[in-house]
């Protein structure tokens, strides 16, 4: 959890919305009733929670927990700063497929350097990743910069979150609908008029590239956007992609209030789910909030329960991620538990996933569990066995039966799940 | 986050108080003011928080959200159960060294099974867990049915709770603080005169069971929990374990609600930190509030955090446990960085851990970096090694350099990277 003032204001109004309040603890013992109820009654008139009722509040991202913890640590961090960081994070919204009130982010951001490079490198990070995960991924790139410029050149400067908010949704709406949002937000018709053209942008990332050089030509931070773009686009073209596919996409906005440069997003080109999985982006003034200027940083986060809802729908996880139990032991009653036990022990320590079935009840229902969690092997050793020191090895997918001595278990199932 | 009603009443009046909550999202838009301003009374009025103003909160342990887990999927899990679990958890608590707000907590527990073989697994889990991290551990074993026999004995069996929160305190606390203690809760003094001779037992384990086997002769309840703690430090002796010792403790209680067999505690044997860290027990009834009756689980807890601390005082992450970057490729700017790119990418899919740095600043500030970030090795690849074909490489640590053939770094470093 963060301060909330740490987290408002940084994601938008929509995102101010979706942060997760923790009432603050012991609020009633602190304070005497009437001093509670005129703080909630403050809170109440303000349509904001006081912070008398609430002061601290989920993460809803890692990038401004990140930023705020390299200004609090800046006198212990090498600048500039490279960290990766794996952790839940909350959005207070209605829970959907692919959308999730609790979910894992897995950042990697470089903080402290203005060079492009860090841009390519990130691309290629992700393009590695995903090639890694076996994933074929689109990855867009725009750059906030371009679309300062677009607000600028249509003289609606001021307009510019209105214009990106309504943009963004030109990939799942149609451009009348777009035509219809910018004009409610107050857009003058000319101005309208003058993005229009941006709506049937086509071609390769060149083409797309040399029209809006000649669209943002005055526009100076429009034409700063494309150059950077340009750059990282040549940069990826002439070093290559393992697997992902990369494109300029002009539409894509984000909602975060902290891009500045260049942003990302990446979506799955295969299965159903065409959901975004990782995006990120480059963030001039985030540390600036915090005290600490001029250091601009950018990252990349990778949503861990979407890749893996994608990674599940495409059959993707190899059999050998499944770590299940490869061999239980039926369970005899006391006599047999400390030398069925030591025996475990051994097998464990040389790398065996073996069970022992807990309670001595009858060998058809320890014989029902192995088959229901799909354990491959059941060995038995009742007093019989252990007197002969011969046991018995039932194979549960081919119902075959193997008698072994004990001391060669070990050596037995090495060479059986080798195979397996 | 859970229900708040699924945490409630689990882990005792101080768990209550320590449970972070979270204010109803959107709360001030979906109803009238006045609406909220009554729900508020409410629960102001009750001293608690009425569900109009927070329904969830976070999870105070991963044992009880298990539980609501278990009967949530009753009909897609196997019985017996098994499951381990690493997340985070909070506690509204005044942070301190030791102590977080935040933590995360390892959990494995077997539900569905009353065999006692379930409890001598765990501690051999335990038992394996420590030896492998390196850290000598005291484990401590009780048994809830023993504290109740204590209370049946001294006839307060009402006051249970209020005994074995206090005879809890004997090991930071006085014998006469503790009496004192037991008579402000209103416990007799024949009650108290009964409690005496617990406060004395000395000697081997056996030597205490055999002592409560003779103090909890006329209770039903406390010779099954002496009988249970026999049996299963009598398999542990009989079994050893690698590293652990183990020792009976009638006076370790264990703030939660809701164990009813086995209790375990794990202290760290060295150094400073002699805090728990690592817990668990046996709980019949759980599932019950949830719907599912006669499911006795039992489980044990690791506190990642405090282990690391443990860990961190003792020096026990080997130098292997950094993997920190180990060549550094200085930057000369645009024409140097495509090659040295590609040559980065080949070197990072052949597993060393190489960066380049970010931006063509000057070479001292680089070295800097590489200093600051102890980075054993720098290479220098500017466009007249890139025409030889031979790069220099520096030795940071002895400044030792090198001229090496391009094509050749690779070897290079598997050679100098597998002796440091």
């Amino acid at each position: 959890m963060e301060n909330i003032e740490t987290l408002t204001g940084k994601y938008g109004d929509e995102g101010d919305q979706l942060l997760f309040k923790i009432l603050n603890s012991r609020m009633y013992e602190s304070k005497s009733k009437d001093k509670i109820r005129a703080d909630f009654e403050t809170s109440l008139e303000k349509n904001i929670n006081s912070e008398n009722l609430t002061e601290k509040a989920l993460r809803y991202d890692l990038t401004v927990p990140f930023a705020r913890y390299v200004v609090q640590h800046r006198n212990e961090i090498t600048i500039p700063f490279k960290r990766f960081q794996i952790q839940p994070v909350w959005r207070a919204d209605k829970p959907q497929k692919g959308r999730y009130r609790e979910f894992f982010q897995c950042d990697a951001d470089v903080i402290g350097s203005n060079s492009l490079n860090n841009e390519i490198e990130l691309i290629h990070l992700t393009d590695d990743v995903f090639a890694e995960l076996g994933i074929s991924v689109l990855i867009k790139v725009n750059n906030r910069k371009i679309l300062s410029g677009i607000a600028e050149i249509c003289g609606a400067a001021d307009k510019i979150t209105d214009i990106t908010v309504a943009i963004d949704k030109l990939d799942k709406t149609s451009v009348d609908a777009v035509i219809t949002e910018l004009t409610s937000k107050g857009i003058a018709e000319t101005s309208v008029e003058k993005i229009k053209p941006l709506f049937a942008i086509k071609g390769n990332a060149a083409e797309k590239i040399s029209f809006l050089k000649a669209y943002l030509k005055d526009s100076a931070i429009g034409l700063a956007g494309v150059n950077e773009l340009e750059y990282v686009l040549n940069a990826i073209e002439k070093e290559g992609l393992k697997k992902a596919t990369i494109e300029p996409d002009i539409t894509l906005a984000r909602g975060l209030n902290y891009y500045t440069g260049a942003i990302f997003e990446v979506k799955s080109m295969s299965g159903e789910l065409k959901v975004s999985i990782c995006g990120g982006g480059r963030y001039d003034d985030l540390t600036g909030i915090f005290g600490w200027k001029d250091m601009s940083g950018v990252g990349i986060s990778f949503g861990a329960d979407r890749i893996y809802d994608v990674m599940n729908e495409l059959n993707l996880f190899p059999a050998a991620a499944n770590k299940g139990t490869q061999v239980l032991f039926v369970n005899f009653g006391n006599d047999e538990e400390i030398f069925t036990r030591a025996l475990l022990s051994q097998l464990r320590d040389n790398g065996l996933r073996v069970e022992f079935y807990p309670d001595s009840v009858k060998m058809a229902r320890q014989m029902k569990y192995a088959n229901d969690r799909k354990i491959p092997f059941v060995v038995i050793i009742g007093s019989n066995e252990r007197l002969s020191g011969i046991c018995q090895i039932k194979n549960m997918e081919t119902g075959e039966q193997s008698s072994i001595a004990i001391k060669d278990i070990q050596t037995f199932f090495a060479d059986k799940l080798k195979q397996a």
